[in-house]
């Protein structure tokens, strides 16, 4: 069923001569298909194909683009087996992993899916005239969100589905009315081909137009930055590393007409310990944690990198507890040799860090590509001068912070780069620490009380992004229903006549949408 | 009363060697105060002191930051006739739009202060838990927008009150929540400085912490600058030129810590007029539009600088009419030797280009710093194969494009650069020019039916902004209540105490606002 060739919207290509295996770091050997990596003119051809598609799709009903989205989920299903295996054989991970995934992904869909349904979103508000008001007559004025263009997604390493092809930036930017270009990861082509196959299907099943949805295939830099250079292009959704995100803000800003990049990125996650829970709770937070620092071999973004706790015997303890727990977890396989390549690079020179130490490090014997879980710690003084010591080591990897005390432990959370997600594990003693609370608060997207940050709900009270460096744009998240206002913009249409105005701004209320209306949510008609 | 310092919150300071002075344009002398540039040590107070006051204002009740602006809005009424001759003396434009300003002025901040005071624009949701969800329990998430830190804000030229000191910027990042440094506009520092201490008499009177807004005067960039490349600078609001918001947009993107800027730049707010309506309405819009070209001497942003219609008798009657009536509206003011030189410089470049006309210019003598209005034409195919024809000439300047036909008027706002608004004038046409109306919705932030972009209604439906380059982000707005939402972010929290969530999460909602809790809108308690 793969091709390894390119889809243009809905038409198979394979015109350029850079081609490129995945690779099954279980095996340790390539996958079969050879894919060809999209030339200039194919990424051309895919843009001035998206740019034609989105000034029909920014127009369908919200009811049509539901079932384009429920469609794609369907056609998801619909792929069974061969999709788990295909994932499997590109990721490493397991197959257990590979369905709770696809059925993550699928929620994703289906959630997107009942919001353009049900179409309130759009945030419709109306204000009527008033011929009568003084000093000069009040016009009608009627605002709504509308789709920003052709939006281009790049896959994440480490979600082959939920964050790749039709995960989570493209099905809120289709369900925005935005049609996409996806940049394929290179590490996924195979599920990613299995994936569009799906997006082209369903596309064609519910009439959506040729190039509504196009997946280029890449195995290095130059098709992203020819996609984010592209002036048809308006705007880029991205996960994976700082300096990926960077380059592509950066390449953004300096267009002639820059767009908006989100880039959610890297992040060390740190977990304040406080010391009632060291004392009362430190055994049962170790455990939960080696889990958690374990939890697909470390691969995740929330991944809880920094535990700072005060010095002494409690947090001595919670330690021993997360050595031995750790060591009793199986390891697992890695995404890929080149990300244990840099897990192991970045450990190694984590390591060549002054004053860092191994507290414990799996020792025993591992299959190939199996990354070895490591705890280190450092004293606090050590960590807040050395900012090296704040990069993320993407894997099983966590730095337990011994402070000297809470001062210093406020510095070292004043003084850390933004994150997407902040812990507190406290036992009746967080009103103490308001100071420490605040500080945490600025400096990132979501804050976990008593629990682990590894699990990011899709729900629409979800926030996963954060300042910079977590991502590029704070005001967005890159999860749950609302992460479909990055691909819209308001819009307002003065004086319209009723008739020619759509659908959600019409007195009647066709779509039976809640909307403000002079300064009153309501769902009736005016 | 003026001193012609720099407020660094309460405090009046003049430490830099750098000095000047406002001018009157309508009396063509300087003023008389001595205004002191901000230092670069006053800079980094400023900043220094913004970072410490948004940590208490940050979370200060909307009953309290309501107050607070509704007492900046008394307190810049209690300045009366000083404000108003002060305007005056250092803009050229009439008593009347100076109070008329203001009063604009007052609205915002007391929206703003009602929309705080409600608290529901903060968008609270709450999911709660659900132990028993399979395959794992479901944990309590609740999010809600909070402020993202210290905003610099850039006055306009053009609006020495409502978009400048204590305007749209500062009022949205105040009821925000986040502190604010004004870049005073270099041609209204006195005007700047009243403002200023109307409001930093309201933040004392209503118990804001010190430094919760700081002004700073300055004569060029280096103010500015510096300001925007400060560390502790979350975010930049900007209404001005293409060449100045582009220059602070580059310099926010390039910092190690991207932030966002928000600028409102140039726009030409091509109109549209249709056969039909240029046929039966074409004398009445020609005087409609010989007043909003000339409105303020042409020194607004939705200045229609660009008239397109299709060449023919109907076009001709309506330019003969334009131009009868434009030369009878006495000329006004402009607002400093510097503008009107740059709009005469402008126009000469403008008239150099190839195939563009002087179809009229008032001809009679006017006083020095006075702007004569002009209309020019050119032929559609000329237009549109020469793209300096596009830029703006700030002022009391106009151009009418005589096209061939629809496809050709079609193919030219096709390539024009973005706009703010866009206008059709149409009697019973509407519904044939579809095309066109897509093409221009796609261009623009907001689209007029048979009115003029001049005079932009505050209000929750407006929007102020558009693709690029009418604005630097398209998914926000620079006019109404919503326009906080450029400086705020969504914060979530999971598993949180509930007596130590902010009391727009607490289960009992006893601040009484909407929220959405799992899926429903709704202001019951949990």
């Amino acid at each position: 069923m793969i091709t390894g060739k390119n889809y243009i919207g809905n038409l198979l290509t394979s015109i350029g001569n850079k081609t490129f295996k995945t690779f099954n770091p279980q095996t340790n050997l390539e996958n079969d298909t050879v894919f060809y990596e999209a030339s200039a003119i194919e990424i051309d051809k895919a843009v001035t194909l998206a740019t034609a598609a989105f000034k029909t799709f920014q127009k369908i009903p919200g009811a049509k683009k539901s079932e384009f989205l429920n469609e794609i989920a369907n056609q998801i299903e619909a792929l069974g087996d061969q999709l788990i295996e295909m994932y499997c054989a590109e990721s490493g991970l397991t197959k257990e992993r590979a369905i709770g995934e696809r059925g993550r992904t699928i929620y994703q869909l289906r959630s997107f899916a009942n919001l353009v349904n049900e179409g309130s979103w759009v945030e419709a508000v109306i204000e009527t005239a008033d011929s009568n008001r003084q000093p000069i007559p009040k016009v009608d004025i009627r605002k709504m969100l509308v789709p920003l263009g052709p939006v281009v997604v790049f896959g994440a390493s480490n979600f082959p589905l939920a964050y790749a092809t039709a995960g989570g930036d493209t099905a809120a930017a289709l369900a925005a009315g935005c049609s996409v270009i996806v940049k394929s990861h290179p590490m996924h082509a195979g599920t990613g081909e299995l994936v569009a196959m799906a997006i082209i299907n369903a596309a064609e099943k519910t009439g959506m137009p040729n190039g509504v949805f196009s997946n280029l295939n890449s195995s290095g830099i130059e098709v992203g930055v020819t996609l984010v250079k592209h002036p048809g292009v308006k705007a880029v959704g991205f996960t994976g590393s700082i300096s990926g995100g960077r380059a592509l803000y950066d390449m953004a800003a300096q267009r002639p007409e820059p767009i908006p990049v989100f880039a959610e990125m890297g992040s060390v996650n740190p977990v304040i310990l406080l010391p009632n829970a060291a004392k009362l709770k430190g055994a049962d937070w170790a455990k939960t944690y080696a889990a958690s620092i374990t939890l697909g071999s470390g691969q995740f973004c929330t991944n809880p990198g920094l535990i700072l706790g005060i010095k002494g015997n409690d947090l001595s303890h919670f330690m021993e507890f997360l050595c031995n727990e750790i060591v009793k977890i199986e390891p697992s396989c890695m995404l890929h040799p080149n990300i244990i390549g840099a897990f192991e690079n970045n450990k190694s020179k984590m390591l060549t860090q002054p004053g860092l130490q191994t507290a414990v490090i799996l020792e025993k014997e591992v299959p190939k590509n199996y990354g070895r879980q490591i705890i280190t710690t450092v004293d606090g003084a050590t960590f807040l001068a050395n900012t090296n010591l704040h990069h993320e080591v993407f894997g099983p990897f966590s730095m337990v912070v011994q402070c000297e005390n809470m001062a210093q432990l406020e510095a070292i959370i004043s003084n850390l780069e933004a994150q997407l997600t902040g812990t507190i594990l406290a036992e009746n003693e967080l009103e103490n620490y308001g100071n420490i609370i605040d500080v945490l608060q600025n400096r990132v997207g979501r804050i976990i009380f008593n629990g682990v940050p590894t699990g990011v709900e899709v729900c629409a009270a979800m926030v996963h992004g954060g300042p910079y460096p977590a991502s590029t744009d704070s005001r967005f998240t890159a999860v749950g229903v609302n992460s479909i206002k990055r691909w819209v913009r308001p819009f307002c249409y003065q004086s319209w006549p009723n008739e020619l105005l759509p659908n959600a701004l019409k007195n009647e209320n066709p779509l039976g949408i809640t909307r403000e209306i002079n300064g009153n949510k309501t769902i009736v008609s005016l």
